[in-house]
């Protein structure tokens, strides 16, 4: 998505090898011109799978989820990240690795919003080791749901997370997709 | 706002006395179409305000914030609530009670995000004691910005924040204002 790719390249701040800030676009300021431009696209690509539900992680996946389920009138439902031990029994759970803070959380989301009748159009900002996303397809599992498709924001391609949920079988598309970044010589895109 | 009051009055679950669950429709699975009309309701009371920045909190409010800064043509910019103490300096923050979990946390906001030339409106999701709610506004002080509206999703008009809030000066309009509720008596709606 050339809007997306731009702005990254414009707005986008790597620090490192592997860490890019969107925080002036996407996860903290919002472009919300720009967040509709990608709900629009997602629904250009998935919209004759016959999406039932938008599902998604808090927090920063909410924005996309809810951009994009308006394009495909079904209602969003995101994930929650536990705070405690306050599961209840009518919830899916998953147990999420953060690389980022190298510990595990579950996520959770209550039986009511999610089952077998349903086909899902998982969406995130970020696909890096892929361990959130991994998280939401085994709720989609436990809800025997059907996955119609994977919309994710920006993949690093250089993490192993899209390749491996790719060669699972999943109808993965990023809508960019960072080959390699570095605070001296940039972003290079790629396709998948 | 009828439409969100009779969503809530059909949808909403009351458990106990001050327990109202809106994960049906509002911050678990999300009806994008309530959430666009929320927005466009927010538009209507406070279009004329000069707003250039819609914040909230994240992850409830980041759904309505959004929704919001879409009629508006405004960034939208949700406050974090703080996991470790990887505040920067570059950073406003404020502490808040949660009285769900009777403990405190810290909100943050990049101080890129928020100027002394931003006229801000406020949203979020619930309205009770107000200690979100406050330490949001203490966000837009320490920036030096105005507040040009606060707009709540639901009120509960039997706490106390709203009172308190508005004997301060602010222009808070509740959409839905719960005056008093129980499990065998149904939801009574108000208006301040």
């Amino acid at each position: 998505m050339k809007l997306l790719e731009e702005r990254i390249a414009r707005d986008g701040r790597v620090i490192g090898s592997e860490i890019l800030k969107v925080d002036s676009f996407l996860n903290h300021q919002i472009d919300v011109e720009l967040l509709d431009e990608i709900g629009k696209e997602l629904y250009r690509l998935f919209g004759n799978e016959g999406i039932t539900k938008v599902i998604t992680i808090e927090a920063s996946g909410i924005a996309i989820g809810c951009a994009a389920a308006r394009y495909f009138k079904v209602p969003c439902v995101f994930a929650k990240k536990a705070r405690s031990l306050n599961i209840g029994k009518d919830t899916y759970t998953a147990r999420v690795h953060s690389f980022t803070y190298d510990n595990d959380y579950d996520i959770t989301m209550s039986q009511s919003y999610l089952s077998s009748d349903d086909r899902v159009l998982i969406v995130d900002d970020f696909l890096a080791n892929g361990a959130a996303l991994r998280g939401l397809i085994s709720i989609c599992e436990q809800a025997g749901a059907s996955i119609g498709g994977i919309g994710i924001c920006i993949e690093k391609g250089f993490q192993p997370g899209g390749e491996e949920i790719r060669a699972m079988g999943y109808p993965l598309q990023s809508l960019a997709v960072i080959e390699s970044m570095s605070e001296h010589h940039g972003i290079t895109f790629g396709t998948r």
